[in-house]
């Protein structure tokens, strides 16, 4: 017969590092066979739906109330004992990059699912409903735009921009979501109602080497980069590699070479401490040994804590390559995918987990994120908070190699636990307002 | 009722240009469906077939008796009036790079075929048998090796090398023959005698601008180029681009622009005047917008006219690409996938194409040939000499737009078989010797 996970985590005695690494070895198991190493679970496809399904099954044996939404969000809810009280969250994203690691999203949904056991196991009533929740589509890997479930439910993203956003195979949001049974039409029903929630907090992996070398447990965010996302088209002339002179030559290759060390020499050049560019994803066509390139596409990201720095770098970098492509005469055309901008976390949350971590003896950094993350999202709708566990292996994530301590998660987990619970008894009761 | 191409073409007055337009479209219809634009019909695949069956069907609809050898090369042959006497032969190759153009290498099948219509039509009786040869992958787009099926009647490609080319998807030479019914372990069946071959002449277009800049309706070919082809693989490593500060990166894809630029440049330096070096392929892994690439291959393709100066300019670029790589911290593996040396043709063929071209009013330049060609290999054989058509569009080949006009290549036929004409009555009858 068919052990469910939450009946082997329960049958655990108490040790939490045992119980997230059963979790997370689970989720692990769901990734598209034959696509390389390291696991590929990608936005709104069927294999980030089983993981939700998963999610699902975990949070009903606990007695929740399961529900997904209209933008294939999954939503456990543990109803707190004052219903006038809006609601705390937590939670994160299942979805992956192509070939990315097993605890990016997943190691705060598996807090979700561990906090949401220590509630209820214990028992540890609480004033507030919690809210433990499951985002979908928060990886931009597929369609260039990233936290599309999040963004859907802080109303950033309505029917109307999905058709937009396309995959490399062509396949645009809104395919992909009826594919799954999702009707694009209908997201907005799943926009949050800000009168219904009192806070959020996501617990994530760093995804850097910060804590690690600096020895340290947890880290508490207080800002998230923002991130710009341009496609650049580069269009030379394809020609035989052996019947072309050099200085004939119109190769879409050697430009794009170009761009992408420009843009590497603008991230480090003295004006941009901070600033980090990245060309990801480079198409060349027709890719043949014998046939310049005639054809480069370039998926460039820019990030930064700082707003304008941010739209800065994105037009000096957009007219560097503007400059190669006249110097070398090839066409070129620029379009902007995505453009989210910096957040500052609100201080109140803040607050209520370096708090939380003092009363654990937890040492901490306050830290900015580099990358984005669903609370960059949901801070729209009401204060949101995050709690960053150590990565190993150089903080490499988006990669096979992406590892953290499931020690280390527990005890962010821990923290998320105390935190959440802080915040359930120090929030002003309904009867205060 | 279906109306053969030999009936139809045969059904035209005498102009040769309306004929050829006729075939060089049949041919350009046998593309892979769905590939893009122009012409994809890859080395050893079944689309290849087809076109080889094509010409069979014509040819021996002519009356030629025809058969494809054990390689996959399709030979038609029209008996001379001496039997003791080796054969005469023309003829180019049926496949293509992927999103090719309609002339490369067909123009000289097509040429083939004409000549051959010519000959039995008027009829022009010949003292030396005349053979009309489609070879089969002279590409090297798809395994990396140019000219395979030339290579292998010439001997320098045997059963032991075949195993070792792959293709893109993993395929090797050996297993794409075997899809199409060609033993691999059999090839050496195909080695020409070369007490059997006085000697070849292959059409082709130029795929250079030379002729049209000039306004010269032909080129006589004295030198064709080498080629060493290499693959450079690159392992950085990947992470998240939010994650990752730009100081602790290892970008597999900024260090392999610094390799396509370092190989532009070198081809571009005041020492290498002639060289011509090309990126035509790059792959960058796992291509995420949002992860840094952890691992980037690079298809180099090195070529000169010059045999020291090739080999030099190879070993210039890989110590480049080493020195880079270890600048940067990143894993460098480099593999030679193919060489072959630049090649003088003998100037006896040479002279009785410009004495044919003289007889026949056309004013020629004798060239050097940038690209490969079958009849590099085939000059291990016999002697070998070469016709050239004006290319249009700026010379563009192994490109959709590569195009050479139906008058100019009717010209170049014409040449071919005053040339094929010239050599039989010129070459010294078996009683002579």
């Amino acid at each position: 017969m068919h052990t469910t996970t939450a009946e082997q985590t329960a049958a655990l005695p108490g040790r939490s590092a045992d119980r997230v690494r059963i979790l997370i070895e689970r989720f692990a198991a769901l990734t598209e066979p034959g696509k390389g190493p390291g696991i590929t679970r990608l936005a709104y496809s069927p294999l980030e739906r089983s993981a939700h399904a998963e999610f699902t099954a975990y949070m009903e044996e606990l007695g929740l109330q399961v529900s997904t939404d209209a933008a294939g969000n999954t939503i456990a809810e543990l109803p707190g004992s004052d219903p006038r009280l809006p609601a705390l969250g937590t939670g994160s994203h299942l979805d992956s990059v192509p070939n990315g690691g097993a605890f990016d999203g997943i190691a705060g949904v598996v807090a979700a699912m561990e906090v949401a056991r220590t509630l209820v196991g214990q028992p540890i009533p609480t004033r507030h409903t919690i809210r433990f929740v499951a985002f979908a589509a928060e990886e931009g890997a597929r369609f260039g735009q990233a936290c599309t479930g999040s963004r859907i439910v802080a109303g950033l993203t309505g029917p109307k921009d999905l058709p937009g956003l396309m995959d490399g195979d062509g396949v645009s949001v809104a395919d992909a979501m009826r594919a799954i049974n999702i009707d694009p039409q209908g997201i907005s029903d799943a926009v949050w109602d800000e009168n219904d929630w009192a806070g959020f907090i996501e617990l994530h992996i760093e995804q850097g080497s910060v804590l690690t070398d600096a020895g340290l447990p947890v880290g508490v965010v207080d800002l998230i980069s923002g991130s710009t996302r341009i496609r650049i088209d580069i269009t030379g002339r394809a020609s035989h590699t052996g019947g072309t002179p050099m200085h004939l030559r119109a190769d879409a290759l050697a430009a794009s070479a170009q761009i992408v060390l420009a843009a590497e020499g603008l991230a480090k050049d003295s004006r941009h401490h901070g600033t980090r560019i990245t060309v990801g994803k480079l198409d060349v066509h027709p890719g043949s040994i014998t046939t310049i390139p005639g054809h480069c596409q370039l998926h460039v990201d820019v990030r930064d804590v700082d707003n304008d720095r941010q739209r800065f770098s994105t037009s000096e970098l957009i007219a560097a390559a503007h400059e190669i492509a006249a110097h070398r005469g090839v066409g070129i055309s620029v379009e902007v995918l995505a453009d989210a901008s910096p957040v500052v976390l609100p201080v109140t949350i803040r607050n209520a987990i370096t708090a939380s971590a003092a009363s654990l003896g937890l040492e901490y950094r306050v830290m900015p994120s580099g990358a984005s993350h669903d609370t960059q999202m949901i801070n729209h709708v009401c204060p949101g908070g995050m709690i960053f566990v150590p990565s190993r292996n150089h903080g490499v994530s988006h990669s096979p190699d992406e590892l953290t301590d499931f020690e280390d998660l527990a005890v962010g987990i821990e923290l998320l636990t105390a935190s959440l619970v802080h915040l359930d008894a120090s929030s002003p009761s309904t009867s205060d307002n």
